[in-house]
């Protein structure tokens, strides 16, 4: 079973892992993943599918490091900020050390003009490892419900 | 008063309820409600107005399980899938065996090409019994801001 | 450090600031302000080059009634009901009478033939005063990322 206090903080690393990425603190954000991450963006079908495609597959930390100057150097041309909306964490395997977690997720993008719209929507499936009580994520699976992505994903979803 | 854990419990049934339709795992949703529940959709306007018209009523868990029967058929000609983003649960009301829950949602569809818009809006207004301390939904209001539905009502709300 | 039941005081405020708004309850979401409040509402762009404009300015809590009774008499041209979806609120400072707290929004506003739209999505970068441990809004900035507002900003976001 979990403890209130380890629920508290799965809400809390979820609520930073958007709020980070929206305000493009991304050194941040790379602190709430352990050196030896997956983070994984795939699109629902080929999940279903068992098909094995990917729109991001990072192995390891400095891939998600290599990622994030992409993304700095990328947001030069496409100018956005994005809004995460996060619906409450589900703790669905609870062990001493690990957590398997599952969130939807929506995200809106608004443009230099003030336009907003839906950019995505889908869920996390990912497992998180406790350090000291703090919950970090271990791995990240992103399943996007849209896959008919209407422009360069940059951002992490 | 709520206890912590109840409503730690009341968080974690509207996760669950959520989740477990999107997933399309409508047995698990189904064990989400008591054997005398009901469940409603209503479009906002008729509830302001004094009207009765709903655009779903089960009156029992059974009209319930049809209701999945013919859901499971009719997702043949429309197939999408759905993704909830429910806002944080307010607990209105807490007896020894009751409580009342409100709660905001949005609803997006995402169709086979990967194209995801919003689909419903609104609000639940629930009645919950609690079992040995876990919370089931022993009432279920939908009311639905967005009542002008742009295709086939199939998934649950 | 926070409490477990001030963290869920400030889920609960969170919860009931949006409802209170979606359901037109304007009295009850007073109650949520200090008398010497602030609520500012500023376009995302302004924020980040340190420009004064405000899409909405209210010094007081006197301010904040005056709008809800233009508020009350506008809703009578533009008639629309409101749909907040917030985010998880993340504490990120907290003292023994203040803390500070924020979190993403999105709201959708569906009109009088039941089609709705998103509206607006942000963030809220708060300070809460807690008075018998109770917070309530002693500043509240909202951040808009959809500055370019399609219609009449009337209910507050």
């Amino acid at each position: 079973m979990i403890t209130a206090a380890e629920r508290d903080a799965v809400l809390a690393l979820y609520a930073d892992y958007g709020w980070l990425i929206d305000e493009g603190r991304f050194d941040e954000w790379l602190d709430l993943f352990v050196e030896d991450c997956g983070y994984r963006v795939v699109p629902r079908e080929n999940l279903a599918q068992g098909l094995p495609g990917c729109l991001i597959l990072c192995e390891n930390k400095d891939m998600l490091r290599d990622r994030v100057t992409a993304l700095r150097e990328a947001n030069k041309f496409n100018i956005h900020v994005a809004r995460h909306l996060i619906g409450l964490p589900r703790v669905t395997r609870a062990g001493a050390e690990e957590l398997a977690v599952e969130a939807s997720y929506s995200v809106f993008q608004s443009d230099q003009d003030g336009e907003s719209r839906l950019f995505s929507v889908g869920s996390y499936l990912d497992r998180l490892r406790l350090i000291g009580g703090v919950p970090r994520f271990r791995e990240k699976l992103v399943i996007v419900d849209s896959f008919a992505i209407p422009s360069l994903l940059a951002t992490p979803l």
